[in-house]
């Protein structure tokens, strides 16, 4: 579990891209992060109020999250020296970067030094149960794409919002590098070791009160070879009541796999209700969250309601028009 | 790559059952084993000579295999002396055993010394890359099971000897410690990294002649729900031409799991093709391998036909009738 509040550090973000963890943390749990703490030349600038190391500490910051993308597969000399000085002012460090804070011999000196945490949220830090499929308490719901990077985390965010302002129980539990950093807490489900890969979503979704909901977030694709099993193992480890598909409708191909085409949305529901009925009889498809980020306002909404009548499901896009339709069909479960 | 030929170190095995490793050796590549060396006290047998070390070196053993199960869940003092022994004369060592002999200081330092290996085959050694999904030259056959353990590895053997005996070009594929014992290669999927999975399949079953044909270990089941997600990364890194569905009547609920039902083959059949067609749309479904073992000759008889019947597809117990049928399908496809 990584220490909040957080300072928000933008280093010398390129872009606004390059910010998108801090982004996301700004957008979806505003009360974890103090300020940002940008170095010269960054060109990011998330909405939060500049701090310098100094500031945030005074503010209450715990943790120094890296909330951007380095340059060139390394962690720079003027990051380095940022990080150190963070390290020897009492911040922990958190970050989601493929090059490892607890690689850097540096870091690792300063952080035992001064007797803080470097938290590298790509690496699992538990050592994961095999799955027992035993049934738990609680309910819980998953969305299931179509492909890779569709919206899941973003619609299991707005699902989550959606339902607490509707007074339910939910609880939005990560299983990515970005989910982990906004909320604190999750599973890196894809540098699990394949044995553990269930348990460790089993792990992430315990028994918990009969009417609260785990918002799973959703990785990979049944129909995406290169990480199917990751996808697979959600659909067993979390044992889904309720699934929501998830699609981006003007995708040419699959991510990364120039020769396979996109399924269609019920090729999806149908071997995905299959496989969760195995964990799950119970298990419905509820709704659909289509990405509409590439058609006007007018294609989307004519896309969605056509959607809407060939699916019989509600069909929105969470980031357009909000959740509260998804919210309300598992309301009605 | 382990070398052949192997001495094989039944240590002081309980009983037969504990020598599993080995006797899976000499019944499917006694080319590969020398003889067997047992300790005092060992109560299994698998039918080779008796060896000590040195007569093993001089009948040309380069590696030394644990091929049983260790009691107590440690490596004993009166293995370590042979072991140790074994590394001072020349052997390397090779081991599936959950403790590994990397974790122990004193074989690490006796390797060292001599200048030998010891390979633990329950971890990866290779940087397996993430899936492409790129279609790849030659055929590729795959078991998939209504459960864990119903007899996937045999199946696999049985048929690799069917086929090479019908002139085909055929090669076993392991994916599992056993597996790779046997053949002296192959890639530990269990402990592989989610994100690598299927492209450790991919790489374990490259570009290779038009008509050769890769068969490949199956793991898990689609419908076991601790390990499913490794079945899955086979049916899309293996992009198998055939799958063969294996299955074991006599179970009364998924193994380990008191609460799942076994699976139709007709359930199992849907599934794993479908999936299947994602990565090879012309994926078929060629032969049914039952495993017979708990049922008579009669009644083995009389379901096989039964199952041949309802499936419209050859069903065959490869232990008790061989694989000729299902190497029959195969070369007819």
């Amino acid at each position: 579990m990584i220490k909040t509040p957080y300072l928000l550090f933008l280093g010398d973000a390129p872009d606004q891209l390059a910010a998108k963890v801090a982004q996301g943390i700004k957008d979806w749990r505003p009360e974890n992060a103090v300020g940002q703490f940008r170095l010269e030349g960054c060109k990011a600038d998330v909405g939060l109020s500049d701090m310098t190391l100094a500031e945030g500490l005074e503010a209450g910051a715990k943790t120094l999250v890296i909330g951007v993308a380095n340059r060139g597969g390394q962690i720079s000399q003027m990051w380095k020296e940022a990080l150190i000085e963070a390290l020897a002012m009492g911040y922990d460090l958190a970050s989601g970067l493929h090059n490892l804070l607890n690689d850097e011999a540096d870091l690792v000196a300063a952080a035992k030094k001064h007797g803080r945490i470097l938290h590298d949220v790509r690496i699992p830090t538990v050592e994961y149960p095999i799955a027992t499929g035993v049934k738990r308490t609680g309910k819980r719901v998953l969305a299931v794409g179509t492909d890779c990077s569709v919206g899941k985390m973003y619609t299991a965010l707005a699902l989550d919002v959606a339902m607490r302002e509707r007074g339910m129980k939910s609880t939005f539990r990560a299983t990515g590098q970005t989910g982990i950093l906004i909320t604190g807490d999750g599973v890196p489900l894809d540098a699990v070791v394949a044995d553990f890969m269930a348990g460790s979503v089993e792990y992430l979704t315990p028994d918990n009160d009969p009417d609260h909901w785990d918002v799973i977030e959703g990785q990979g694709s049944l129909f995406h070879v290169s990480y199917s099993g990751v996808t697979m193992a959600l659909i067993h480890g979390g044992q889904p009541d309720a699934l929501i598909i998830s699609h981006e409708p003007t995708r040419e191909h699959m991510r990364g796999l120039p020769d396979y085409k996109v399924p269609d949305m019920a090729a999806i529901r149908d071997v995905a209700l299959t496989l969760a009925k195995v964990a799950n009889p119970d298990c419905k498809v509820v709704g659909i969250s289509v990405n509409t980020q590439h058609m006007s306002e007018e294609e989307a909404r004519s896309y969605l309601d056509k959607v809407e009548a060939e699916m019989g499901l509600p069909a929105v896009d969470p980031f357009r028009h909000g959740a509260e339709r998804l919210a309300e069909a598992l309301a009605a479960l």
